[in-house]
């Protein structure tokens, strides 16, 4: 039974999202290097590829390199890059790119200074205020994915939101891209676990669009990340993943695991020296695949506690992090990815500030996409419903930050001014009741009533409104049309695809 | 009997602070608007001024204003002001000045691109989790000042951080502000209501730092705030005690109070227009009083939810009203002031959300003096001391951001990255090793632990764990110490104003 259709759902008051539009941000990027200690970074990570360079655990990865020219080690794996080489492939990557959705008016342009925001991603465990944390499974999986469709701050989905753990590993990727597609009209993501794996999830989502292969090749319908095993390895499977993508011109965000202390430098100019040689490889390995694929530059950089040893995220080192990584994209041409991070262990004060410090890290450093945008917490272990509301929240009042007030002759308000004059009020002025509907942003969770009202309504906090709206937005939501013949064919497709035993455990 | 002596104070896990040190802000200034449309605002601003003009309540400011070339109304408080007078006047403004505590290390400097952060200002209540809301009063006065002192992030007071409710009006400006030099070493705040109240604050602050009047008009030691009495309006008692202020060279803080749909108009370009106009006037008078009298250009502007006609803080208006401020106080070379301001009812999500909003803000905007920095809530109508311990964190993490990480052959770890290589770790890592006890941020707040040890160890939130911070903080608090001399003088003074009846309520 779906959840969401409680009694709780029906007391909440009204609320009403901002319309669905993807935004561009009219600020100039801000800069936490200057430019020769960007270039300092840009050197050291081609030293560290020129010198020590990455185990490449694909075979068929090694032998494409191979053909262009990398420098393969004695053992097979170890792959060392002339900068030259590194300079010259990544050229090819498109600084732009349309992502095309189910829907014509869910396509999101990717770079420049287009922003995507999506949903939790990968998460193993799933939350709300009611059942507490529960083990990831194919009903949350798929109302997390609900809630992406019906939030107008979603503009894609990043991963599965949470783990479908109750579905077997074999079959899992199968249910949960056919489900997505069924669910979702915004653009989908697969796994890159390997060719098989990657080939599916692609097939499903051009079945699903209603596409040949020819219009796929000239559309990117599907994105999937490719993590480096950081330091300085990249998985067989991913990388066969990935070729499959690059083939079909699909995008891949290539991003390396550069947690400072543990799987990179202690020091954050030195985690993302190894962020940007390790992006860096995977980026030219993507044009060597198929020149012109799209492609992003994926950062994740933070730091651990070394008192924990636990990742941490939405630190000021994060947030550093991220808009020089902006610095390293831009030189690049490339488009960026990084997160809205958090490490705390519920959707609470401290999930909020993290993700404000994520949050502000990505507007001010040009992030065009914006993986785990609404209901990560945990460091990316659990999915919070209550926090997907908070982030859309948070989204919001950063898409309307992202445009200025305008100032012309009507909105400096000289006239209303003179109007009303001093010891008086605008309440009633001629600008006001003009405009008082539209003029400024509307909340869908904060509570901006007087103390005591809020305190006889029962004192419900931020979480426990937000418990409320993703009930509501579930009760609301309307699965989309299918056209009879795509339902048809992907219904097949998934059947004979289970029938064959689906894709082996790796 | 103070507060914090409890058990649950006994049981907090240690945190530890980042030490005391006031930042200047490294990067470039957000700029909102384009020049073009800063001058225009500036324009109107001035048309507003010579057009309409601003009811200027006290006779004597009157006095000075028409003594130094403005127009006065038939009605003897309207003033008009030509763009020449306004322009010519605040050029003479301090663009820098030194705010001295009564510890030599504990002064401030104000302008450039310094940060004061200040304590939660004026609340008439204060709530806690364990007691709920309750009217201010002298304990909790005195507590909260107790936490001001001992927190790193804070520089300066602001304001009274709650309303001592429970003593007086007559003489409770002498209790509070002989208080406040007893129990805090740096910079101190008077309120202007009248002269006679304005002189008594002045006077204790001198007798505490132990100087003679002399010194004083050297060394700005005290602030306070003039808000216009917006729309247009100039209070008499705020005015008179800014006459006194601007006569001792001390820092007058004149802050518009311009909400945009009531006491402004409803477009943030029109609320900018007003409040320009409003500190113009009274940054132009405090110069008129004494010219190189130190000033600060307050910025407020936020607006009213239009629906429930609160005000509301921290939204995308704001945010880019502060930044938009701080384009204006540059263009004049004249310190702003903000606040680290919210709406929300509780210290809980919505209200970290909204604050962060401001106190990116303030960052983005070069705010050189954040009002309300620790502890602010309900829109300024509740201190929450929870809420101090959040901005004593979100606090922490903007000072650490604003020290951008080293770039150099040893940060940049190419041979930390070839003596660990593929496939391994950096935890044994000689440079990690090096580095591990100081290279990240320390969060005094923030739990990185993972879930199973964050829950078995009672599942804690941020707010509850703030709660045990205070305490603890309160319990560990130490009132610095008063030569007997000054102990002595200021007695004596606060104990001849009682008994001569205090100052009159107005």
């Amino acid at each position: 039974m779906r959840r969401g259709r409680d009694k709780a759902a029906r007391e909440v008051a009204s609320f009403q999202q901002a319309p669905y539009k993807q935004k561009s941000n009219p600020f100039q990027p801000m800069s936490i290097f200057s430019e020769d200690e960007i270039e300092s970074i840009h050197e050291a990570s081609l030293k560290v590829l020129s010198d020590t360079g990455i185990d490449i655990q694909s075979p068929r990865a090694v032998e494409i390199l191979k053909r262009e020219g990398a420098m393969i080690g004695g053992d097979g794996k170890r792959v060392t890059f002339d900068p030259e080489f590194i300079m010259e492939k990544i050229t090819t990557t498109p600084s732009e790119f349309t992502l095309h959705g189910r829907h014509k008016d869910r396509h999101v342009h990717v770079g420049g200074s287009f922003i995507v925001n999506t949903m939790v991603s990968s998460a193993p465990n799933v939350s709300d205020l009611d059942r507490g944390r529960i083990l990831g499974n194919f009903e949350d999986y798929s109302n997390l994915i609900r809630l992406g469709e019906s939030l107008n701050t979603v503009h894609a989905l990043g991963g599965y939101p949470v783990e479908p753990c109750d579905v077997d590993v074999r079959i899992r990727h199968l249910h949960a891209v056919s489900a997505a597609t069924r669910l979702c009209t915004k653009p989908l993501f697969g796994y890159a676990i390997g060719s098989e794996r990657m080939l599916d999830a692609i097939e499903i989502v051009r079945i699903g669009r209603g596409i040949d292969e020819e219009t796929l090749l000239r559309e990117p319908s599907i994105t999937t990340v490719v993590n480096a095993n950081s330091p300085l390895v990249y998985d067989k499977a991913l990388l066969e993943g990935a070729i499959e993508m690059a083939e079909r011109n699909q995008p891949v965000i290539y991003t390396p695991f550069t947690l400072a202390g543990a799987m990179a430098p202690i020091t954050i100019a030195g985690a993302l020296v190894q962020q940007n040689a390790e992006a860096l490889a995977g980026l030219a390995f993507h044009q060597c695949v198929k020149p012109g694929a799209p492609a992003m530059y994926g950062s994740f950089t933070s730091n651990v506690d070394m008192r924990s040893g636990s990742p941490a995220f939405g630190t000021p080192e994060y947030t550093q992090a991220t808009i020089a990584s902006g610095q390293l994209a831009r030189k690049y041409k490339i488009p960026l990815r990084a997160s809205n991070a958090n490490a705390s262990n519920a959707p609470d004060e401290q999930s909020v500030y993290e993700s404000q410090m994520s949050l502000w890290a990505c507007l001010l450093g040009q992030v065009n996409f914006i993986l785990h945008g609404h209901g990560w917490i945990e460091g990316g272990l659990c999915a919070s419903y209550e926090k997907v509301i908070l982030d859309a929240e948070m989204s919001q009042m950063m898409e309307a930050f992202l445009e200025p007030a305008k100032v012309n002759k009507d909105t400096l308000g000289v006239d209303a001014i003179a109007e009303v004059g001093p010891a008086s009020h605008f309440f009633a002025a001629k600008q006001t009741m003009e405009r008082y509907e539209t003029e400024h942003y509307s909340s869908m969770l904060s509570d901006w009533r007087n103390f005591e009202s809020w305190r006889d309504s029962g004192a419900v906090t931020t979480t426990q409104r937000a418990n409320k709206i993703w009930k509501q937005l579930l009760t609301d939501y309307q699965e989309p049309t299918l056209e009879s013949a795509i339902e048809a064919e992907l219904s097949c497709f998934v059947e004979k695809r289970i029938s064959e035993g689906g894709a082996p455990p790796l």
